[in-house]
């Protein structure tokens, strides 16, 4: 008798365990374990924790719990260029032997000729031409096709990785630990929303319609009788600077209370998301680290973080420092 | 001991049930009680599940589980006509005085005398009149603030119940029978998304950004050091006919498997849904009760379904026939 009893104990416990694993796991373990221990880290989870816990006076309900995250610098990597702008490099030199007329016409001679400052003067007009030849005049599923053979073969100059492996394991934890919070998590980049689509749903757990950006506008058309969305030369919404909380206002239609940029593109929609009312968090990732990742700021011309730094402490926003605060970069290879 | 014994065997059987409950409650009780028996309803049920269980040479992952909806006319009634055109007529009302100038500018004029033909022969021009004095020209927030103000207090001329009661009982549990198996359910409207937006989460369980509509654009201010959102009188998109697929590709960025309509401004939208790979299913709900709700199709001027009801059956679209399918139209008055 005294062995039956043990056994239904066991079994009372064992159950008792299954109910409840969940939730002991995420309260025992350390849900940002890249993370050093320090202020950032702290007010990170300060802030989770307030905005979550029912007693608490800065309680949000989880409807309203919104975070937003930029893309390029702040998800992962931007240097030595945005690399959907090597997208748009590679797919031209792919495309080169069917358009002789490029070896003269600009941007596309510099883009083969590998000047890329050249290619970079040629200024929005170039960039328009650029993604025209590359992002447009196609259907949605034939663009989608070529993003995501490319990101399956191509490799990042310096650190020969897949680009999607040149995202930040500190930046998937916190995704993880807000989302684990009953938090919804939303990239709003400055880069095309279609074609970090390919990618965000396996590299950040983020599905395709969580995903804000800059886009072409589109059209519809029955083709030989098959229904297709046909991508248009001809830009539907600049989602970058004053362009991120207008995004932000017609794809998501709610103020977040977390934000997360590293650039001054991010400004605005740090600016517009900090100043709602309640509990609000603000992050810009400083890159700090030129031997880990990159070290840039004031200068650069790529994701350029002058005002913003200048701000921060004014308007509250934590400040990342990626060396100080970050015991590892990049996720370990799946090569 | 037996005692003891009993009271432990009797927690296992408790533990197991906390465990199991929802399982359970999900497999056994109706998910559809508003529906009448008979082929529709069976349609539905065997598409659900042959998309959800694993085994199923159907099967589709739960993250390519989009649902997309209609909303005037397909989750609440449309008749006599758009809500949100009544809701535009009331807003002119209500700002005339400060206009006297409207006594004799149209559309304002016929609106204010209530002679609706007139205002709806104003066409577009007219049309862009009144969403410019009642829909742009204020922040998000303003907008947001009147329209929730108008829905607590407005009543339909007809069954005198709030707009947001004229949604349909059925739809409702179809919704929650789709979420209850892992789909994720959105909004694609002809009507305004930031009107919708005010509130779909409470009527439908559809969060703001889930729900795709007809928008205007909008800039980003700082007005007296106060960021805001300003909706601009400017035609963002037009989620109507060829726009819905393209809305749906801006904003979801998958093609869904599950779609749902009621008139011809449906019909681009089911093509294109129901045209790709896997198992789809589209659904016309065609308006035959006159005595719970309204009867119209070919020739109504809102709600038009002349093209749907002739392909429907070509293209393997359910007709909803709403007098023989439903038990109950509008779910219990809350008042």
């Amino acid at each position: 008798m005294i062995d039956r009893l043990k056994i239904h104990s066991w079994l009372v416990a064992i159950l008792f365990f299954l109910c409840l694993a969940n939730v002991s796991a995420v309260q025992a373990a350390d849900p940002l374990p890249s993370w050093n221990t320090g202020p950032t880290k702290s007010a990170i989870v300060e802030f989770v924790e307030k905005v979550t816990r029912k007693e608490s006076p800065d309680f949000v309900p989880e409807n309203q719990r919104i975070a937003v995250f930029d893309n390029d610098g702040t998800l992962w990597s931007e240097q030595p260029l945005y690399f959907q702008f090597i997208y748009g490099r590679d797919q031209v030199r792919k495309m080169a032997p069917k358009h002789p007329e490029w070896k003269t016409e600009e941007p596309f001679a510099s883009i083969l000729k590998g000047d890329t400052k050249k290619v970079l003067a040629s200024g929005e007009a170039g960039l328009m031409k650029v993604i025209a030849a590359t992002h447009a005049n196609m259907t949605a599923e034939e663009f989608r096709t070529n993003a995501a053979d490319w990101l399956k073969t191509a490799r990042h100059p310096k650190t020969n990785r897949p680009y999607t492996e040149m995202i930040y394991q500190p930046m998937l934890e916190l995704l993880d630990y807000l989302r684990a919070n009953g938090f919804k998590t939303f990239i709003v980049s400055g880069g095309g929303a279609d074609f970090i689509r390919v990618f965000a749903e396996q590299a950040y757990g983020i599905p395709p319609d969580q995903v804000v950006g800059t886009s072409l506008k589109a059209k519809y058309e029955v083709r030989d009788g098959k229904p297709v969305i046909v991508k248009l030369p001809e830009i539907n919404l600049v989602d970058d600077k004053e362009g991120k909380p207008v995004g932000i206002h017609q794809y998501i239609g709610q103020r977040p209370i977390f934000v997360a940029g590293n650039s001054d593109g991010d400004y605005q929609m740090l600016e517009w998301a900090t100043a709602g009312k309640g509990p609000r968090f603000g992050i810009i990732l400083h890159h700090t680290d030129a031997k880990r990742e990159w070290a840039y700021d004031r200068d650069s011309h790529i994701g350029q973080l002058n005002k913003g730094l200048d701000d921060a402490s004014k308007k509250g926003w934590t400040v990342i420092d990626m060396q100080k605060d970050w015991k590892t970069v990049f996720p370990p290879s799946k090569q």
